[in-house]
């Protein structure tokens, strides 16, 4: 799995304050700790930024290449956002995202052809609601896939998002049942190999940080990854499920293994 | 998943100490720590015993069931001892177990059916060898099955154990992909339910214990619980591990689920 950093985003003091002063330097240390956590991908988790959310989210883009060469995911639901934060990156970026909302198909969606991007789809329905069961959401996806023929962006574009519910929900357990199949069927019923996100933050939102949620983050990443998921994002932070989620490449992989001698 | 705990080795200095004073107090400590680590059931692996093994085997049995009312893997490859072990014991015993090695076919599959008791069924050829792919572990798997029939084995008594290859071999990566896969088609290769179970400290064997093993034993848990396994056999003393197999049975059972506010 590729492991995405989700841990910067615009309620983090030091995002605020960047963009407030409008000094990109404050920005260098928290990117670097991203990046020596070992993500291989970083989320720009920014919302829509409110007024003049084009210069903000160019500041944004720019500031951060300046400080790796992470690809990025531009993660909010501001159309001018993202055009602006796809337009200026230099390196690899991937829209975050859109799903059957009638806003997010007329003027997110058409970025990723216009600009050649991978597109993460969300399986939630056209009023932004994540169905429960295995089987609306199988069909969502389907409809995404025919969204994205619709507005002329590659089938390899489009990474689907079966959404991780939140264990609080009293049904928690049973969507996040369902998301598995979900990542497990995919293949089955698109009838070709299509890439996969799950955010994994989500399960735990809500809840204490402790060891049983370090634990269940643990369980979940390499359920997961036993079920094919080709993206994890998650907070690099934790150490012990950034360890879990490697340790799932090393069966999964075909790189080569050995114990570590250090 | 059930865990069974596998601390319990005839190379543990206080089993041997035990056997060898004929004083079955020495034990109490050491079974109360296993059953407080919260295995659901305990792995008596007494090795073949050597001379006196029926002698032997009453004894230990009679002193843990003394101790424990947890039902007992008897562990042997020794048929008298076996026999022995399932003949004394007063609770539940599960026979661990047989293969298509000729020996075991001839006189431990025969007790299952005497004493109608479940047994593990080891898929390990004729010579004692496991296979490497995933097609040839589900052929032995069907072969036990026939053996089952023709020794008068309940179908549901067998249980089988598609065999965890150390990490430290040259292919071990890939035998432990094969047992995923095996555990996910089984009930449809066999076309009924069928109980697995899998022993994780094969896993590691031979590794020194470290962050890395654990975690590899966290990950690969998780993939068997992902994949369906319904017995793991571990350590209990592996403390992560418990807390990541536990969390898997979370998001897997049906059971209510609450975080800890403690």
């Amino acid at each position: 799995m590729i492991l995405v950093a989700d841990n910067f985003q615009i309620t983090h003091p030091i995002v605020r304050s960047a963009l407030a002063s409008g000094d990109p330097g404050q920005l260098n240390e928290w990117v670097r700790r991203i990046e020596a956590a070992d993500a291989r991908m970083m989320d720009l988790n920014t919302g829509p930024l409110g007024k003049g959310a084009a210069q903000k989210m160019t500041f944004l883009v720019r500031a951060v290449e300046a400080i790796t060469e992470l690809p990025l995911l531009i993660d909010t639901a501001n159309p001018e956002a993202m055009r602006a934060g796809v337009g200026v990156a230099r390196g690899k970026v991937i829209l975050n995202g859109f799903s059957m909302e009638p806003d997010k198909l007329e003027r997110i969606l058409p970025l990723a052809a216009e600009y050649d991007v991978d597109i993460i789809g969300y399986l939630l329905d056209a009023k932004g609601r994540p169905p429960a069961g295995a089987d609306e959401r199988l069909a969502l996806a389907v409809e995404l896939h025919r969204a994205c023929v619709a507005a002329e962006v590659k089938q390899e574009h489009l990474i689907i998002d079966p959404v991780v519910a939140p264990l609080l929900w009293e049904d928690g357990r049973e969507r996040n049942r369902a998301v598995l199949e979900v990542i497990r069927t995919l293949p089955e019923v698109l009838g070709h190999a299509v890439r996969t996100i799950s955010g994994l933050s989500n399960l735990t939102a809500g809840a204490r940080f402790s060891d049983q949620q370090m634990s269940m983050e643990c369980a979940y990443a390499a359920m997961l990854a036993a079920s094919g998921l080709d993206m994890l994002l998650l907070n690099m932070f934790h150490t012990e499920t950034v360890r879990v989620a490697r340790a799932c490449d090393a069966f999964l992989s075909e790189k080569v293994f050995t114990w570590q001698t250090a």
